[in-house]
């Protein structure tokens, strides 16, 4: 395979491809559920970031595993054991380090392939304080694998369950059917629930309310996910992250 | 008319009122197109405030007329001259010193009424904060005036032009109706397009391309704007606000 | 009228101001005693602000309301109830995002028209830090309406009761006729009594004594205030105001 | 195999788990030479843990993969591309964090297992300043892999080329018989060299000379390094590891 | 003599102390016009501190060399070479920290000495923030030697030259007087010139316009200075400093 | 003498000498047993540093009197009274606004003379940050008196007891023999004990357990130390440092 993960090349390799993009993943260690590891984000990022560097001879550095605090309607919030909340001001130094340190060996198309919603405003904040000190030559690119998803694509997808909003969409359909393509070792299939989706109150309140989430910290119903699912979505994102590549960074 | 203000009232009527809810409204200074003063998100959410303390007999704080960086596709973005952003941490610890002096003078329910969707990670990430500090008894809730709209609303609103989601409804047809309610005076008619909206990227790229957001700073149509939808926004939304802090704080 | 004030104004028209002074009026809340209300310093900033405006052709930015932690002894001190007081480093890193996104708008003449004495450390640590960062062609003033007020002036305020010094001068004859003249309805007259001055201590001491400061907040008497000499002080300063811009700014 | 990987357990399991030890890898991205890849301490640090894990029933977290900034005579330095370099405040404040959250989680318990020698202070001042946070019941502790060693293990490594002291082991025979040992497919064997150790200054200085390492980026001979080796010095660690865990945390 | 310093004594002679006062003396480096060296705020903040201590039984802490930023009219001004400035956030972590472990050894009685003005807004700070940390039982004092001098004794020591004000004696008579008392080896007499004092703007200004100090550094004429003035300073404030203690720990 | 001390000269004289080398001494008060006071280390750094500038013609700025956190197995730790524990930021932070100043003060060499171990990480950290901001004409040093010590020097100087290492010699043979030489009266000689070094863990533990260290603070014996021995490391140590600032800075 043609996928070049930081981790494994030398300083001497590392340095002979600073010309191509260089995909950061950025995951989180997260409840997800009675079926699902706690590192579904951090997994499920990893992924793809290696099968677009596999499509685009872009370099892949090593997954942030540790991500902002989970919010409690969107990833079932701080109150579950396992779900290990940075605060937003140390995962946005973290992207800066990080980014400066890429941008000073030279690269200077970097995307940020993100796997954790709650991450998105402070990796923002980290791009933009990048930005203004690094100036204008650097490009960075934020996105994720479930913005790009098509209307149609979402039909296919929840073909017996609701589509509960991306949001919600935690543990869920999406998730788990990604998770059994890419890593089906790692999911408990006999606990999967059909469940309603959380009706999720429309503010933000703390402390957050014990019961506010369900006991199993699914969002919404997993019923259905098959590892045909999470390929679908794969081979429909991936071309499509790669074209958003190429229109922001003109080449790759 | 009965809406406290904390800037109008002395300590000691402040005192007095610990036991009611404390309204914090939170706006920003952002362009916001050729017909609307930079000044939008603090009036609309300083009113909110206002006409909600007169439903509740909450006191309300000074607005925070100063927030979080626009974003291109909900704001326009850092490129436009008045739009005067600040950086994440700097809201969040203001946010921080506010809401543990307001819990140290006794006040234990206190609402962030927010009109600049961009401040909410940071807003969030402050009230984590200081709950962890001030313990349970201390309740924060945060919300806007977009969220509570029910869908029917939203088909009212738009009989003219279509809804591009609430993202793009910048200096577009909801701001500019409840300017257009609130402070007539400064809005400029005159200076009103009819223009599609924008296409959003789903992605955030740094630096912002320069063309990116219309030259103009309205990301989509203000046509049909009336002093009338303001009222039904104002009227429609002000009950499901007042019915959410109940819901929250147990009594008002 | 002819003051620009830049909630009212459009980025357009903002953008076409540039040459002009920018005007930052800084106030706080704080316990004013039982006749003045908590927004005293924020009253008086902004309409200090307004008036040298119109005199001169600025742009006023929003009041900074909420301030630096108020001193017992020229301010009464933490331990009233309605004094919101920011840690220093808050106001600062606030001062420093503001001017430094006013200065890359290209505003290079800033004001900062002070009311609340504490701010001042504070504001000139961030002046100091911006000063650095964005070079000598940014020119930052910072004063305050009690400073230029000459010795003769004080003699006529003070025809009744003693002058106890600027420090003591909280909720008393100054700032009492000062909001006589710009708020009168703010003013409850009933509540002023005939007290003599606090005899402050000449050092600062932790935690602060309960029983350092009147029960009242007042620091000196407000006896013999009146509009007609909160008029004075403003005819008085803002001309010499005007004098000290044209001074450090070489033009208007 | 009984190791329990944080990342593959779901929260119910983790949560399960919480009165045994957590161990969490600190690694780093440094150039190791034109033989070993940039991911060395890493892959060191995770592959320990998830020995002792073994061997002690405890839970392992993911590995921190970015680490304090290389020094010139124990790493190479900042000016190889590919050595990605965290500030200190960024790293202590992600260990604050982190360990917050683990004792939160019920843990109290917890390894630092760390294989970077340029991250101890910054671990160790997090430590602290966690442990006047959360108090005497939780239980932190430091440790690496060549500390342990006792002098007769050093004497039979260095039975070819002489030991050159810990902190030129950057690249050298133990480093790289770790990871013959560990992921032979990551070493480039042809690129090992016999070279004479780096005389290192006994001062800092800064800015680095450009000259002070050698241009290869290993500090002293990497030659006769085997699997074999490695092994010897893991099946020597561990069990010295297991003890001190014992020692320090009273049960595993 | 019994003046106790505490970089003296041992840690258990340290640890018998602890029931008494214990004084951090204040001082900065800082241009003091070419007759004064640039620890003058350093020798004076120490020796007022042996002299209280002698009379009080008190420890004395290493002196603070280095204060905040000089200020133009009250010392000169960064523009001089051997002014080294610390920005306002370090001193007050400084103190922070310091305080923080003087109350942790017990010690519940601490006056700070200063004899730097520009220190005294962020050591306030400090002492508030530890305050809050630390609770009431920790009572810290700050003062400096110029506030408690009365009016009698200003008259005495300005026979020949006019007072200009405590800010303007900066290098002036006051602290020439002190120097030639405490450390007479110290001051250039022959450098002193009799100038008139500085006629200072009511306003702060950045960038601190080049012009706006005399070239000396010299604020107001140290002319009439003498040893003995230097005494009957301190034989006048170190009594008024003893009472101050007294009145405020209760005990010494 | 030729030592020039910035405390004693004035500002012009300082300014006068900026093509020479400036020493900043770093040292700690920190228990060193029954027999030592607590300025061990700042007595030791502020005499090295004083030497080498009459050797060379440096600069000498104050002492840091205050250092970082003291380490059970290098320094007793921090459970002892009187040992004043900075946090690492506040040490850095700190060196970063020093070395900042002096170089804009136009000294672009300077040295760091320390004699505190636990200081170095930080001090290094500070050196760093500072050097990318400055860029490379400023030429900064680190060393300490103790890792330029041959190897024949040492068995001079460890003749009766034996030699534990440079981590337990605190308040032991060499710290002690220096103060012998430096400052007698300081050294209660009676209270030396001959005990035989700690044995320390090969590991860091929080909370510091309280039995790790000797009670009386001493980690290995100062059994047989002398004046002599003080002048013996003494007048091999500063020509060696000397020779290494020649090597570094090019010139003195």
């Amino acid at each position: 395979m043609n996928c070049k993960k930081m981790v494994q090349i030398t300083w001497q390799e590392y340095d002979a491809q600073k010309d191509r993009v260089l995909i950061l993943p950025a995951g989180s260690i997260e409840q997800h559920g009675p079926h699902l590891p706690l590192c579904v984000d951090t997994v499920i990022a990893e992924r793809f970031a290696e099968l677009l560097a596999e499509e685009t001879g872009a370099v892949v550095a090593p997954v942030l595993s540790y991500g902002y605090k989970s919010k409690p309607c969107s990833g079932g919030g701080p109150l579950f054991p396992g779900t290990i909340d940075l605060n937003g001001i140390t995962l946005q130094n973290l992207l800066i380090d990080l980014l400066t340190e890429f941008a000073a060996d030279g690269y200077n198309k970097i995307f940020i392939m993100n796997a954790h919603f709650e991450n998105e405003a402070f990796i923002e904040e980290a791009m933009d304080l990048v930005s203004r000190r690094v100036g204008p030559s650097v490009h960075m690119l934020l996105s994720n694998w479930w913005d790009p998803i098509p209307e149609g694509l979402i039909d296919q997808l929840f073909d017996v369950v609701p589509f509960p909003g991306w949001a919600l969409e935690h543990a869920a359909v999406t998730e788990t059917s990604l998770m059994m393509y890419f890593a089906p070792e790692l999911v408990r299939v006999d606990k999967i629930s059909n469940i309603p989706p959380l009706t999720p109150p429309n503010y933000a309140e703390y402390p957050v309310p014990k019961d506010l989430i369900p006991e199993s910290g699914t969002l919404a119903s997993a019923y259905s996910s098959t590892a045909e699912k999470g390929k679908l979505i794969v081979d429909t994102v991936v071309p499509l992250l790669k074209d958003m590549m190429l229109r922001v960074f003109g080449s790759l």
